[in-house]
């Protein structure tokens, strides 16, 4: 008899943006001349940059010719090409070391953060902000080492409330935890954490023994000249933290899948007897064994957004969309709704209006005005009564959906 | 403290190619004017074929254009276009009907076949045929499925040996298991099974409550026509069967990275207290939550090939790849050595002279004859004394590396 993984069966419906996507076509379907604008999943609008569509193109040039025809990637890592621009760019610009064999391409943050929790033993004691982005909290789940769901949270998991009452701010845990999830500037609350407070994470990490799962995939966005870009420009982090990085929202590359996972060689685990293993190491084995490495055209791709072009066309996309969260947060505030974030990070993170709950405010904006946005209570359990927009649609769109916001009767 | 997965730690060595990757550099690096010959890892040498880089071309234009952009792809399974030629080329004609939300786009059959052990639970018995593509046995002892490493093989692992003494037709094992990884056209042997054997393991499997993971990454190459392409052709598999395919080696597609599971809706397995679970919802489940689906791009270059010219340019590489298996098959007979598979794959699977150890046969190629194989030992306990070879190199290196075999001294 074929078991199945049981703590399948632990998780709380459907993914969360399955869920809001299911409604939203189950709204068209009963509505179909409805304009819905979708403020919602975190998907980009804007074309490719164009040096990124030059370099694939010269990629499948090369793919079309048995000369220059790549095969299989380097393994476990990927091309030498592209982790050579990381460095330099993304890490040595920042004041930031690293060797090119601490650096793993892939095809997405999203499978990194996922699949990274595998290399440690089911019964670490993983903590994470909550709010959270829900692939951090699901992937345990599927792992085991949750405990089962009561009353909006699971049993085993350390919460790290970030809500207006701290400043987003998440408190030290009280006992000790092994794995600590950080994604700042954050998803879904656009906030960031000081170079100040991120220290205090590092210090933590370096007394208890515990690793820090740090994703910056919005480091791109960050405007304001104090908000720290890596966890590598604190002190010791090299010693204990991981770094995860996505050009999906760096470059609109969601529907095109790269990003990097940064493994520095210090950072170790431990066997229950006491003995350090390396998780580069450990990495390194998992990527070999289950993963066949990212497309060599899609690495052209990439690389391509290092060159004084593309670096150029990354930052007018990132204007693009920084402009709309400017909009998006100058309407909410002209209408009297208190919001968080659109500073240093593409997502703007509302409290709903008369604590109304998260999903009858989704309910409500699709309702009324055929706005697609993200419920809070979707990311965690300090989400409850707040909502997500995010900044990634059409310009005009993000303007019309900031007028029909104005004409929403928010009465209670 | 982050304790570490320490099923890890059972993991033999190096993973097979990244070992005969790590001797290959090492001779070159010793002997930087040798003109190695790889016939050693499955990488293929043919450029894409012609359909599949128009069709990414054009991809690559309408991710340039904010009217065409794509952004995700749709949730889990990916898109139409490709899964239902999918189902009209590679199933209706062959007799098999399959629903849309049956069939799963990803980046690789590796990927495919190392995670979907994950949905069951880790207390399943696996089964799998000795020699062995190392993934799958792998993934199952980082999950922590096949207890310790003694004497060639994992004490918790039902092998079933395939060696020239069986005609390399696997037995029913003689106790229950759980989960049976079969692999046909075989990956390393190259050889098939008949149509009545798989019948028996279908047949065992719905009696059991097991489930076949079935691996038809080289149905491409089958040649003769009593060859079953699909396991879904045998009556009953669609209750128990899961199949994986791949575009690496059907299309040329190792550096572009995409693949397809078909998990049909009747196939079910059990909670501890009886209750049936689609595995069909568990991998969607997985797929949402762990994977951002399969670039755009790569979608229409796989989908390109199911056009009259990519189906003409596919039949082309499959023979230009075969023309070099006959090559080696009849080189390695006019030296007497014995071999196997050949003909319906890409994989010439050879019983080693004198019976001598596969890693010195392995060396002795690579330091006498400059070619690089793969040793069958690496492929699982019955692969001792074996060795394979792949078709996948260029013409006129397989012509070459004959010639070398042919002045190897294979005296004891």
């Amino acid at each position: 008899m074929a078991g199945i993984n049981e703590n399948y069966l632990k998780l709380q419906g459907s993914y969360l943006f399955a869920e809001v996507k299911k409604r939203r076509i189950r709204y068209m379907e009963q509505n179909p001349d409805a304009r819905l604008i979708s403020l919602g999943i975190g998907d980009v609008t804007r074309p490719l940059p164009a040096a990124s569509i030059a370099a694939m193109h010269l990629a499948l040039d090369e793919m079309a010719d048995e000369k220059t025809f790549k095969g299989y990637a380097p393994d476990g890592y990927g091309y030498s090409f592209l982790i050579n621009k990381i460095i330099e760019f993304d890490y040595n610009a920042r004041g930031v070391s690293l060797d090119e064999d601490e650096v793993f391409i892939s095809d997405g943050a999203k499978s990194d953060t996922a699949n990274f929790q595998e290399i440690f033993e089911t019964g670490c004691r993983v903590a994470m902000t909550d709010p959270v982005y829900p692939v951090y909290i699901d992937s345990n789940v599927m792992a085991g080492r949750t405990g089962s769901y009561n009353d909006g949270g699971y049993s085993g998991v350390t919460y790290l409330p970030c809500t207006a009452e701290n400043g987003f701010t998440p408190e030290l845990p009280e006992g000790k935890v092994d794995l600590i999830y950080l994604c700042f500037p954050n998803n879904p609350t656009g906030m960031t954490l000081s170079k100040k407070e991120l220290e205090k994470w590092v210090d933590y990490a370096r007394k208890n023994k515990a690793v820090i799962l740090f994703d910056s995939a919005y480091k791109a966005y960050i405007s304001e000249p104090d908000v720290v870009h890596s966890i590598y420009e604190i002190e010791g982090a090299k010693e204990c933290a991981v770094e995860f990085r996505s050009y999906s929202k760096t470059a609109g590359f969601t529907g095109v899948r790269c990003s990097y996972a940064v493994v520095p060689k210090g950072v170790m685990g431990l066997t229950a007897a006491g003995k350090s293993v390396s998780l580069n190491d450990l990495w390194f084995r998992r990527q070999t064994t289950k993963y066949n490495g990212t497309s060599y055209i899609i690495h052209c791709g990439a690389a391509a957004i290092y060159t004084d072009e593309g670096r150029r066309q990354v930052r007018e996309m990132v204007g693009y969309y920084m402009e709309n969260a400017s909009i998006i947060l100058q309407g909410l505030k002209d209408i009297g709704i208190k919001t968080f974030g659109g500073v240093n990070a593409p997502y703007i993170w509302l409290k709903t209006p008369n604590d109304i709950d998260s999903w009858t405010f989704f309910d409500k904006l699709l309702n009324e005005a055929n706005i697609v946005g993200t419920p809070g209570s979707g990311f965690g359990p300090s989400g409850r009564g707040y909502f997500r927009l995010t900044a990634f649609g059409k310009k005009e769109n993000t303007i019309e959906a900031v007028k029909r916001l104005k004409n929403l009767s928010l009465k209670p």
